[in-house]
């Protein structure tokens, strides 16, 4: 168990997540020692829903993904993987390092027909709801093709969670026009027009929070980019808030009556109500948590998973890649499962 | 003159700034119908510091930049440029079509030495003071010695209007790490490391906002992302805050307590106040406005036209070029000049 807290914040997430989710099952995987010491601490019985998987090893942080994907196999992470492989779980949930995460579903999983490369989506909000914005730095260097398939595998997203028949799909660029953007855009913009997929054509940076789609398509530097820059704006905005309250004597005043208000404000950003990110277009379903994930935002992330272990996510996708005209020759083998469980 | 207002912003716009800048003469530029009519709803009596100069034709503001270019000639676009070309100004400031001020720029003006593309550069608040970010949208294919040419412009920008010798640079990435990034990135970290300018190292998206670099360097795909999103984000704020004070009687009196509060915020993060982007790179200064500028938000444009001519920003440009391992042979011949005249 990996992350920046291992499992202190990820043991503890998934005994709360157990009691509040009576058709789930939970496998802990890692170093049994530790798992075993977090649940003590819990004062946690046994639980006939709850399992644990020794791993001897642990993915560091900062460990280049190759020489984890070689070196470590029998890493908490690799193994928690090889339970989805061979079918004992239904997801893997992780808060570990995420180059080494991607390399190791993908040479372990296997990316499903027609999808070159797995994508990083995640769930930010907009002004009406919220959108899934795909690729989050899972691939830095894209074709238009990938970006199709990234469009695919977002609409199969909320297809599958939301139960959206046709989610709208917005390219990300730099200008409404058609002709704007640069060349991979462009050629994207071609392929998506013609996919067969409910595309609303090019938006913006804006539109992303404006909530002018369900999905939003970009490559993963860009999508990187785009949170991050985010997460700055979200953290500036916080801090001359804090400031301009702490001004004087009256303004700390309004601050305390504000209280309520702020509150509530900060409760609607919070991140942790966001956290995790699908792993797309694996035989096999993987989600992100951020490494620095607390007990609560863990939870999401094992809610994502539980989520599209229900909404047959891997069937979504193959479903729309044989639809689009782009598709691959060999036919989708993903076996939709009936009941959830976590690795 | 173009921008969504024309001249009822911009001649009320540069009448103020004519009172405030005793040193600063003003060459409007357009119909003469039009400018002479919004001086008159201004009762303005004659200045020996405010010129007239006609121009047949506005382009338009979706007009494509190439048919602009080459179709209208006596554009007061095009017109405005070319007093900077022969001298009669020494900046052009516009709130009109940005691609055909780039394209109409780059053609009567031409770039300096061993510059190949003119980059667009603005200035964004941060939580310790603003920054410098570049490109915004000029150039959406770089190669990675356009973004080590962005680096130089940038610092060249700094140090003329800010007086810093060695501003920072950071290149925005997807990581701090050399290894980070996409394959130009990778390529222009090398080159930035060896340029001679301050180069800070990679940053990411969240430490344009933090104020880590003076100087932010990105291709103008994701600095235009970047911006778009960043303003995406403060309206979704902007919103929510709205929203949590109108929720029911208490918050709708926590608000009426915390307005000063939130005029103050609203004061700082106001974006009019960072209006006006510097076409960097020409022989001869542009600062495009936003096309939406209000009378004060233009003023701000002005104001960084004239910033830029006192800080011999084409001069700073070419020294920093010579000194840098990949300079151009030919040798710069910019004419720093001496006193402000802006079109």
């Amino acid at each position: 168990m990996g992350g920046d807290h291992g499992p202190k914040v990820t043991v503890p997430s998934a005994v709360d997540f157990l009691h509040r989710n009576p058709t789930t099952n939970i496998v802990l995987v890692g170093i049994l020692d530790s798992i075993e010491a977090e649940l003590r601490a819990l004062r946690f019985t046994s639980n006939p829903r709850l399992k644990l998987h020794g791993a001897s090893e642990v993915v560091d942080m900062d460990e280049s993904p190759s020489l984890a994907l070689r070196g470590k196999k029998d890493s908490s992470m690799r193994v928690a993987i090889n339970l989805v492989k061979n079918g004992t779980a239904q997801a893997c949930v992780s808060a570990g390092n995420t180059g080494a995460l991607i390399a190791t579903s993908r040479f372990v999983l296997k990316t499903l027909p027609g999808i070159d490369r797995p994508a990083l989506a995640v769930v930010l909000p907009t002004m009406n709801g919220h959108t899934y914005v795909l690729d989050l730095g899972a691939n830095v260097d894209c074709s238009s093709e990938h970006l199709l398939q990234f469009g695919v595998m977002g609409a199969a997203l909320v297809s599958s969670v939301e139960n959206k028949d046709q989610p709208s799909v917005g390219l990300l660029n730099i200008g409404e026009e058609a002709i704007k953007g640069n060349e991979v855009t462009k050629q994207a913009a071609e392929l998506l027009r013609v996919s067969g997929l409910n595309f609303y054509g090019n938006i913006e940076g804006d539109d992303i929070y404006k909530g002018t789609t369900d999905v939003v398509v970009c490559d993963g530097f860009v999508g990187n980019v785009a949170l991050k820059t985010s997460e700055g704006v979200a953290q500036m905005f916080a801090k001359y808030l804090r400031q301009e309250f702490k001004r004087n004597f009256l303004t700390r005043v309004a601050g305390l009556v504000a209280i309520p208000v702020i509150k509530a404000l900060k409760a609607r950003v919070d991140h942790r109500r966001y956290n995790g990110a699908s792993l797309l277009g694996l035989y096999g379903i993987v989600v992100k948590s951020h490494g620095s994930a607390d007990r609560y935002a863990f939870g999401f992330a094992i809610k994502r998973a539980v989520e599209e272990i229900h909404g047959e996510i891997q069937h979504q996708i193959s479903e729309r890649m044989l639809e689009s005209p782009h598709h691959s020759t060999s036919s989708p083998n993903s076996q939709p499962p009936s009941k959830e469980d976590v690795a």
